[in-house]
């Protein structure tokens, strides 16, 4: 399968919830499809680490597009493990890619952690706020700045988005040459829409000629591999601490309050180098 | 300092925003003050990746317990790291513990992946709920079930709690000879807080009597010592592979499509394992 990936350009869309992301992506879907692209969009619900199940009404009234041809809606509960998930999100864009599709949006539900490892598995991020969201957006802008390579100020009918489109502009720099563009939507009536896919194409075109879009994929494939090679080498080593005594008898020692547990720790550090050796 | 913990009974207080958790933290930290208990109070909030600074209006209100004497508050924002937050949480709780303080609460804000890693740092979690929150707490119910061993139905003035408590009080099993109580309370007013503080105390005699605390810490420092172990040796295994040329390698085998992630990330732990051995 992988061998046939990389055609695809992906798009990942966060922002805080209550911004209208979904119906955005709804719209972003409707204009590639009238410019004649197909697009996989993936769904990543937040879920707490005990729902399993998530919230997927989204998805569910995605389900529109979904029944149309070129569009593949998929749905992913997070399940509280956000490593698993990203690496799950990859492997999924991989199958939407091998497949054809032109473009893949990777919706996130949310703020957090998850938008970070998201952004990190993307050609672009957009960035959903809406006018006015107050303290808590100011404190988001920060970080969402450097994670988004487009900032859409959706339901920008409600107040004068001005504002909020000076605040976020004036965090943000010049980044590989491109300065994130803000623009403004009103998702629901379709307004800016075209702008906002018009500007996703011209990020697409400044990745692909500036050689930007290996050089991201690169640093993305390198992270990539560290984690999961982490999380495997952790199973593995994990199982098999459990079949020996050397854990049982730091633990014990610890709970005696004969060991500190930063001591017991970097011990413990030296036993799992030893296993390694030994694997 | 870590000789000298061990005398404080440690309280997580969790559970969904808008249920009152800090005004029903003040109320218990009143009462127990009033049974002349010391209380040390460790105040977790969210906080996306990116704000770094967290919102601290919560801390700012229960400043007011902070002048008084025996009460010792500490906020912490959560960063993002989850790991990195627990850690710190149970150096803090390790800090107060040694001062002397027979009660240390440690309240999170939101319900998720956090609330399980804090569940595991302390001997009692409460999980607070309000009546009728609807699908959002049968959602939650399951998880919360399984870390929670007393449950406060706060703001129970509001509607009738009957049916919230039938709910929760359905799905809870007994463990370890406890069947966690459901009680109700409204924080605002003070009412049913004794009976909170008495459930408590009763829990932590259940706790005490059948070597259960013992049982109970011996699988949190397990826990902390793997994690804490893994979260080093990856941070110093990752500054290694940095200095070497066989990560490099990999990863331009991987854009170049030559080799899969997985393949790739399966000779990655192997080259972990072996640096390990160097080590």
């Amino acid at each position: 399968l992988y061998p046939h990936t990389g055609g695809a350009f992906t798009i990942g869309v966060t922002g805080p919830t209550g911004t209208g992301k979904s119906t955005l992506v709804d719209k972003i879907i409707e204009e590639y499809r009238k410019r004649e692209l197909s697009v996989g969009v993936l769904a990543i619900d937040p879920s707490s680490a005990f729902t399993g199940g998530a919230l997927l009404g989204d998805r569910v009234r995605m389900m529109d597009h979904s029944l149309e041809k070129k569009v593949y809606i998929r749905s992913m509960a997070s399940r509280g493990d956000l490593g698993g998930l990203a690496r799950a999100a990859r492997n999924t864009i991989r199958v939407l890619d091998a497949a054809g599709m032109d473009v893949i949006i990777v919706e996130t539900v949310g703020a957090g952690q998850t938008e970070v490892q998201i952004a990190s598995t993307v050609d672009a991020t957009v960035v959903v706020l809406m006018p006015q969201l107050g303290d808590e957006v100011q404190a988001f802008k920060a970080g969402f700045a450097e994670i988004g390579d487009l900032f859409v100020i959706n339901k920008s009918d409600i107040v004068n988005p001005a504002k909020t489109i000076y605040n976020i502009a004036s965090g943000l720099q010049v980044k590989d040459g491109w300065r994130p563009p803000v623009l403004k939507t009103v998702a629901v009536k379709g307004t800016g829409i075209p702008a906002v896919v018009d500007s996703l194409e011209k990020f697409q075109k400044h990745l692909e000629a500036g050689g930007l879009r290996e050089k991201r994929l690169r640093k993305r494939i390198e992270s990539e591999l560290v984690d999961a090679a982490f999380s495997d080498f952790y199973h593995q080593t994990v199982r098999r601490l459990g079949d020996q005594k050397e854990l049982d008898s730091l633990v014990a020692r610890v709970v005696k309050r004969e060991l500190d547990p930063e001591t017991a720790a970097s011990r413990l550090v030296g036993i799992i180098s030893k296993m390694g050796e030994r694997a």
